[in-house]
């Protein structure tokens, strides 16, 4: 009852970046009754007039009218502020967020790779944040409109102290909004543990043009992506963050039982856009290397990448 | 004067395969007067009509009549047997060979990668084996049509003692004939440093669709293939074949100069054929792990092509 009173006070909710992961979680909130404003860029006139459609497997729904927004500067201050874009737009973060943070603003990160938390706290001093993994597959099909298509559970951790304090209020929110949450206290294990995935099946699929399904099962692939996550826990361990060898095989599995899939990296590359190769994979590069370890196969697979973004690029 | 005669006592020679490398190196001997029987496959109607065509940069030719033949068992018994096929056809390589030999018969595997002399001496004991690394661009542009673009100097080390002997008679022959020779005594050597290059180009054209020139000059590609070859050269030391690192640079300077080529796997990949994993790869990564060496990246290699030969193979 108390609890309900304190949701009920409520808080003001910032998306930043709506695309599949910011349309799914802040169309969630809204759904539960949050304030919730998302800032777009181009699909900001379509969610505008139409608002916004979420397909999800837990049953469609559509928020209408919904707060958009096409520049920070227009925008509430607002208490949370999940920003779901991209990191390789990250440069840009710290003068979009500062319209939009009072003194209590916890912004939370959902962003693959590392150290995103360090580079905008540097950049914005000040700012209380905490960082995310999502575990989940969702991705826009047309303007304004999202599809979630599995999962989507939600792990959450502070990376300043003052965000230890916000957390629970926003992680019932979200309960309460029908998302599953959890809380993890250790920032680092939780963006190391995500990369056990992310660096072997976000660069392969995009090397090979191939599938999760296909890279899991045929052999000489599943080689390579086990000796990958190898080399990744091995760096963790170097970082200071312990992750058991029954975590990759969890993985493995677990990917198994996934439809087959084409990760983040994969949809961005075949959508001409820039890969997210500087967080996922040379952020934890240059840490592991500072640690003493070089993820010898890791930096090749950016090697690989960059050399294929950088063709990309100077194709158009 | 004395070397003129020996060499106008003639040697009978077997071409085996008539590709790029077949066709020009026993294309040269044939010109230069040498009795050269060639083995085709689906050519041999070509080259038993129309000849044998060599476009040169060194000056085009053509032999006709060719001693054309599509079945080992109707050549005679040859001295000097070039082996000038892919290693992907060599575990039919003995039953091949064995009608053409006689007690001195010299058997020169013109080959990429390791281990093809030992194992062809396995499956044919009693044969006189040396090995023999090209420095050539040619390639087949019709049937019986070889284009040889550049290049073409032929290096060639014994495998068994009796074929130091044989050597060099042979190498005079081909002089004449206007090949460009040289005796290099380390068959393990020899092949080592041409798998220094061999390595990372022939993979990584495939896996990048790029051309040797692209890798060399992008800075990540550039920084990967260096990386490769310090592994290859690392691994061949712990296989008792010392390379300097100035062999590397002379590798990438050589490259930077050469035109943007595309390596025989990356043919062969393009064209739909297999391509040579086992022994530009396999073998060589087995030789470095039994001398206690983990080549990370060349594993990573191999197991990318293996992953792409595959899918090709299964989407037939």
């Amino acid at each position: 009852m108390l609890e309900e009173k304190i949701s009920m006070a409520g808080r003001k909710y910032a998306i930043i970046g709506t695309g599949g992961i910011g349309g799914y979680y802040g169309g969630r909130l809204a759904r539960s009754g949050q304030e919730v404003h998302f800032l777009l860029r181009s699909d900001y006139e379509a969610v505008r007039e139409d608002g916004l459609r979420v397909d999800s497997v837990d049953g469609d729904f559509r928020i209408f009218p919904a707060k958009a927004y096409n520049d920070t500067r227009q925008m509430p201050r607002c208490d949370v502020i999940l920003v779901c874009m991209k990191t390789t737009g990250n440069t840009a973060l710290a003068t979009m967020l500062a319209p939009l943070l009072h003194e209590n603003s916890l912004v939370i990160l959902i962003q693959n790779g590392l150290d995103m938390e360090q580079e905008l706290s540097a950049a914005l001093p000040g700012a209380i944040l905490a960082g995310a993994t999502a575990f989940i597959c969702t991705f826009k099909v047309g303007p304004g409109h999202v599809r979630h298509a599995a999962y989507g559970d939600l792990s959450l951790a502070p990376f300043h102290q003052a965000a230890e304090m916000l957390l629970p209020a926003v992680m019932d929110d979200m309960r309460q909004a029908g998302i599953t949450v959890r809380y993890e206290p250790d920032l680092r294990l939780l963006r190391w543990q995500k990369l056990v995935w992310n660096i072997p099946y976000n660069g392969l699929t995009v090397v090979l043009d191939a599938t999760t399904a296909e890279l899991t099962f045929q052999p000489d692939s599943r080689r390579l992506v086990i000796s990958l996550m190898r080399e990744v826990t091995a760096a963790a361990a170097c970082c200071g963050a312990e992750i058991a060898d029954s975590f990759i095989d969890r993985m493995i599995t677990l990917t198994e039982k996934m439809t087959p899939y084409a990760p983040s990296m994969k949809l961005d590359y075949d959508a001409g856009r820039p890969m997210e190769i500087r967080t996922m994979y040379l952020n934890p590069l240059q840490q592991a290397r500072q640690a003493g370890f070089e993820m010898k196969k890791v930096q090749m697979l950016a090697d690989l990448l960059s050399f294929m973004q950088e063709r990309r690029l100077n194709s158009k």
